[in-house]
């Protein structure tokens, strides 16, 4: 196990009916000018944005508003967000909606207090000392980024996709009512699934070893997913599975599961491509990249695929094959993707092309070595190979 | 799923090395002046609070000392520790070593700023709304109370062991080092290894529903420590054996497992009756109190038990006699605590008498309609049967 720094000041505020607790919480954390930032359709439709203004002025909290945010959150927007706080001498951003709200309330919020333009901070992904505070109202369970240290926002002029993280930027405090989740539409749901998923794996995959802690930590969180995720698909208003789903998607992506090991991020690296040059879901990108990176990886640690096939897929060990069992096992995945996720599991169903490989392979994000990723460290090539084996 | 508020703000510096961060930590939580509080021995013997004491000086943090305290820690040193703190104006207390000096702590961060009695605000368990930030330098995995919102204190005059519970007693920073535990006694290693699978228990059996996500989350702890017992009572010395263990036990009871679920914690009230009145070590009671406790409730909910049969002690589940098989999974953790951690499973082996169980039992706290607990709340018969179960 590695040695690490641990913390998750997060106060979470979960179950039905917590919206109405909006202002109160604003209050408790000090807020007096906070700018309400969100997207366009569902929140405003649903009546939520209207309850949680209801409850900003029931606590006397003042508040500007910018909507219009939209997944894989832009720039542009994030700009516009800045020059209002600074106008409106914003305290609190309050982001009510999904991961891209909140993204793009932490840009804003990095943004606002910092002089050096926020797209150059995120490119060269400067070490931040302040920021503003960032709380949520949680509409959809996949990027954990209610309770993440983490952003990603989409240049759509350089067409470039980046993340950027610091302690900062994890929320004050995240409301979470499952009950907003009951309408989600099952393509959403599903990418959302897959997202959360995807964190667990790219803290599973890892080169550290005596960390079978968070192994099973992880472990217990996939097999939760797995399991509630059959419930939802046939029965979107289970109030539980919802709930369930959702804390998972938190747990999956604030590092309680992920701290002492070496995590790879390969797999989300290589999606962000994806969805920076066709504007596809992210849980969709992933979909396609994770089983191709794990077939392509496997042999690199085979005791460690053939465990997440037993554990969590409930594949019988083969012990004198391991390399069939943990076949099985990512077998098990492109099913569960398939058949209960109903998302896309090739380039083809996603809409990506095999000629934008060379492209795609070229705008990823390299680090030290010029490699991708710590479990198996990836060289051009090796990218270029996984996305083949996504056609 | 229940709704819930969790907040666990706690800075965790867990690894090698870490002692040497405490002054460094005092100053970026704002401390002036540090209560250092500790026991007797091995603190001392090891050098660690000497190690502690020079981290403090580097950092140009001032500090006075407190050191004396014991298992099941005195109400008469909490009054000492009050007592410096005022005069002293200290700031932050750090605690230096077991569970034992950081609820002593946590009682004198409280008191020292608290018009009213200490003992009169445990025993009637007042809310309180200030206390002095506590922090720790743990030695001993098992009590949780690095991260956790209580404290036990023992009141000798009265052989009263009371807790006390506020999330203002959460520690602002805990300084982990497993390496520090590798000269544990094989008894004291074993009794927080009991501990902390109690923490775990008394948030399993519950009769909250829709709850699999903590249940997975709790069995994984479970499996994580049975597997790294059996390796540092092999190897006392193996670092990543005792840094898992050390990780489970913040797990175990900082309440991230314990989330959403109604609790049950009656084996805990039982257990501290016979700590208060014979002065065994915490753990050794709840070894001989849990089995004893599962025996008597199984038939209340025998599904439950015989998935915690079948998941964590790995019994082959007999679906058309589940009680058989919840029977072998309490059979096999009375078999862990006699063989694995050798600790004592009658109130024979712990020296406990039984004629006074009437005394114990009358001596319980019992709360809300004269019950005990919440899994399958228990009238004072109950808790008398269960001692007599336990003979």
């Amino acid at each position: 196990m590695q040695n690490f720094d641990f913390r998750s000041p997060t106060y979470f505020a979960f179950g039905r009916d917590t919206e109405h607790r909006a202002g109160e919480l604003c209050r408790r954390f000090g807020a007096k000018k906070v700018l309400l930032h969100y997207g366009q359709g569902s929140v405003i439709r649903s009546g939520l944005l209207d309850r949680v203004k209801q409850s900003l002025e029931a606590a006397g909290v003042d508040f500007v508003e910018l909507g219009g945010v939209v997944p894989n959150p832009h720039l542009s927007l994030v700009y516009e967000g800045i020059e209002i706080c600074r106008r409106e001498s914003v305290d609190l951003i309050l982001a009510v909606g999904a991961g891209s709200a909140i993204d793009s309330a932490k840009a804003i919020a990095v943004g606002a207090v910092n002089q050096e333009d926020i797209w150059q901070l995120i490119t060269e992904r400067k070490e931040i000392t302040k920021a503003l505070p960032v709380a949520t109202v949680l509409t959809l369970p996949a990027t954990g980024s209610e309770a993440s240290s983490s952003t990603v926002i989409t240049n759509t002029a350089t067409k470039q996709k980046y993340g950027f993280g610091s302690e900062l930027l994890r929320p004050v405090f995240s409301i979470m009512n499952p009950e907003l989740t009951f309408t989600l539409p099952q393509y959403q749901t599903a990418c959302g699934i897959m997202d959360m998923m995807s964190h667990l794996f790219e803290r599973y995959f890892t080169p550290s070893t005596g960390v079978d802690l968070t192994d099973r930590m992880i472990e217990a969180c996939l097999l939760s997913i797995i399991d509630n995720t059959k419930v939802v698909m046939q029965e979107p208003v289970n109030y539980d599975a919802r709930a369930n789903l959702m804390w998972a998607g938190t747990l999956a992506h604030n590092n309680i599961v992920g701290v002492g090991r070496v995590q790879d991020w390969s797999s989300h690296a290589m999606e962000h491509e994806l969805s920076a040059l066709y504007d596809v879901a992210h849980g969709a990108g992933l979909a396609v990249v994770f089983p191709a990176f794990m077939r392509y990886t496997m042999d690199h640690d085979i005791e460690r695929y053939a465990q997440l096939a037993s554990r969590v897929w409930q594949v019988e060990p083969q012990f004198k094959n391991l390399r069939q069992t943990a076949l099985a096992g990512i077998e098990a995945l492109e099913a569960f993707i398939r058949d209960e996720l109903k998302l896309p599991l090739s380039f083809a169903e996603l809409g990506a092309k095999a000629e934008d490989i060379p492209y795609l392979t070229e705008r990823c994000r390299f680090g030290a070595q010029d490699k991708l990723g710590h479990f198996r460290p990836l060289s051009r090539a090796d990218v270029a190979e996984i996305y083949k084996l996504a056609l």
